[in-house]
């Protein structure tokens, strides 16, 4: 019998082939697999669901994640999805094993940053289970949302000659990763040293505390905008515009000068001898929005703090190009994180 | 510090410790935490929302699991919690984490059992995420469905004087994990002996590919019978009775005779020298119905098939007894699996 690595095709791979075939059975059921949420009709609105599981060893590393952001960003990460629908979120299901290493002093504080998201998000965690796993902690939670029919706003709908823009800052977190795991690594070479995180806070915050761009929708619903199409950035700009131009059939034109990065991040990139560029494309775990708008609401966006003009979509046939600080143009590749490439 | 082992509380214990808290902020949530499923109001009707994982080493062991069965049966026991609410499945999220000792072939094959379930229970896939874990294989699926506001059956909905009922058979999900277990220690310990399950298809099949009850749901609803409390039968009888006691504050006397017991599981059980019944009340993952009906509805029911009388459902002061075939009555202790005991 043959035998075919998950590695040779990767998550997205895994998942294109394992979901290729899918019929819908449910007149209810109007977008399954292959967006940030599933999209379910439930009469005036649309009901939005979506489910991530974090892992440790794979998406944490308890050295350096304290428990109450780890409960904090499980939420995060799943409302983020919600968001990127142009929707907001209501409800989540947590389910959590956990090895017997941990204590219930342990799920108060990994529950206490659950409920704070909840809290902070005005969201109620109505249900899921508890259960043991034979070797650490896995955390795997649904968000439930809505959003007004006419509001959804799908990776599909990107049209030629719209305006690319992106929330917040990206490559944050990535740096903040890197600067967390070569810590860690002087905390094991010589247990003895102080790890050396004080000018640091902003990177690290953005990787163990990020937030979801509820705001965001809430200013899009206040001006009356809704994206052509809209994805978070999780796995890195560079994946996320894939995304965008497979499902939409476009291309793209990202101006370098417009994918904002923060000064903090931008100074830790060129420490680390890496190109503050790269961070953005390739980083992830930003949970920032990437979204497309028609031309003539561009004016709806120009003054909205937080938002910044990132470059066009172009026909497919063009691909996913970067117009760099020095003027040149780059067709960039899919990349993002592939958590099959650790060892098991 | 203070570190208290999760053992001394138990899964519903501590799940009860990390609720007990929690508030409600969204109008649409109608129940959170403490039911089969999350009730949610969509409108017209409720969205009923419920979440579970299967893992590697505590809910199966691949030694003795296919992996075909083992999808059909991720999906079956979420689908069982919808049915436990008097509603019917209509989506599912799967969150799968592998370990790379899976190839895609094995994925190939946990999906076939997965599309087998949405088909054969009218259910969409429709989102949900794949990832890579440290060790083994978790399943995390979440179900939603609908039921109509006036149809919902809650487990605190039991009245003194109201009917006990049961669908299917129980123990023998329970009888087919120990003859699994005798087999596979056979093997381990004399390789070469080939296992001995001829004779135990029945035991063998109703664990490793139960059946949710929708049947019963869809029976319901032909004669217009609203149970007026129900849970799905997921860790043996002996708990399930005990959640719908406190959650409806009554108390119960179950007669043994009226317990349904396949006769494989019964000469199984005397073969492995442990009463039936108490495979039936402690066993677990029969995924049948236990429910509540008033007295004026027993026509209803009589002569339903695999459906059966079981008893009373008394005072909360009365406790949770049973009246046995020889005539005794014994008070019933909580127990149903505990996860928790398992090393790791």
């Amino acid at each position: 019998m043959t035998r075919t690595d998950v590695n040779s095709l990767g998550e997205f791979g895994l998942i294109d082939h394992l979901t290729r075939d899918l019929q819908t059975l449910q007149q209810s059921t109007i977008h399954g697999v292959g967006d940030d949420a599933a999209v379910i009709d439930i009469g005036d609105q649309y009901l939005l669901a979506s489910s991530d599981a974090l892992i440790e060893g794979i998406h944490f590393d308890m050295m350096y994640t304290p428990l109450k952001h780890l409960g904090y960003k499980s939420v995060v990460v799943n409302l983020s999805d919600i968001c990127a629908m142009n929707g907001k979120p209501q409800q989540i299901l947590v389910n959590i094993a956990i090895s017997n290493r941990y204590s219930v002093e342990a799920m108060d504080e990994l529950y206490a940053g659950i409920k704070l998201a909840c809290e902070k998000y005005n969201v109620d965690l109505v249900g899921g289970d508890m259960t043991s796993s034979p070797k650490g902690l896995v955390i795997s939670i649904t968000a439930l949302g809505r959003v007004d029919k006419d509001k959804i706003a799908l990776r599909s709908g990107a049209k030629e000659g719209d305006i690319v823009c992106i929330t917040g800052d990206l490559g944050a977190a990535y740096l903040g990763l890197q600067i967390l795991e070569r810590e860690k690594q002087i905390h094991i070479d010589h247990p003895g040293v102080q790890p050396e995180l004080d000018d640091h806070d902003y990177l690290i915050k953005r990787l163990l505390k990020p937030e979801a761009r509820l705001d965001m929708i809430e200013q899009f619903a206040h001006v009356n905008l809704v994206p052509t199409s809209m994805i978070d950035i999780s796995d890195g700009l560079a994946s996320e515009l894939f995304h965008i131009a497979r499902s939409s059939d476009v291309g793209f034109l990202i101006e370098e000068n417009g994918v904002p990065i923060n000064m903090k991040a931008q100074e830790q990139a060129l420490n680390f001898k890496i190109d503050p560029i790269t961070c953005a494309l390739s980083g992830g775990e930003d949970y920032e929005l990437l979204f497309t708008i028609k031309p003539e609401d561009v004016d709806k966006v120009r003054f909205m703090p937080d938002i910044y003009l990132a470059g066009d979509v172009l026909a497919a046939s063009e691909g996913v190009k970067l117009s760099t600080k020095g003027g040149n143009i780059h067709a960039l590749k899919a990349q993002g994180w592939n958590h099959f490439d650790t060892n098991a």
